[in-house]
């Protein structure tokens, strides 16, 4: 869940982060460093059907699996 | 460059991609795996004071190793 899909102006934009390993509903994911407004790094999931944007914890490793899958994903 | 930003509709967002590596001057990172749309993966990038977006390449070697630093920069 992020916080500006609820129209809320904070400093992070996550306030939970998706337990469940949701890879294959992924559209795109969007990576934020740590800045001056969030001194964590964020990782917003849009899904594909909703749209629904979602944040992933950056140190689960199937979300790291499928940043790599994105990564690697190259079709030439 | 991405099209996006140009008005223009297309398939694909980026048409070509930053071959300096300018991963100091990122704000933000979105992935896209390739779809429907668009049979590449696309990395397109946000820059920290003027917010343009800009296409990198996911084969650069400098590109992944700016997503690890992400993925990695969480200061608890």
């Amino acid at each position: 869940m992020s916080l500006r899909s609820l129209g809320v102006e904070l400093h992070c934009r996550c306030i939970q982060t998706e337990s469940k390993p949701i890879g294959r509903h992924i559209e795109r994911v969007e990576l934020i460093p740590p800045n001056s407004h969030c001194e964590e790094t964020e990782i917003i999931a849009t899904l594909k059907k909703t749209g629904q944007e979602v944040c992933l914890n950056p140190d689960a490793s199937w979300v790291k699996r499928v940043i790599q899958k994105i990564l690697s994903s190259r079709r030439r």
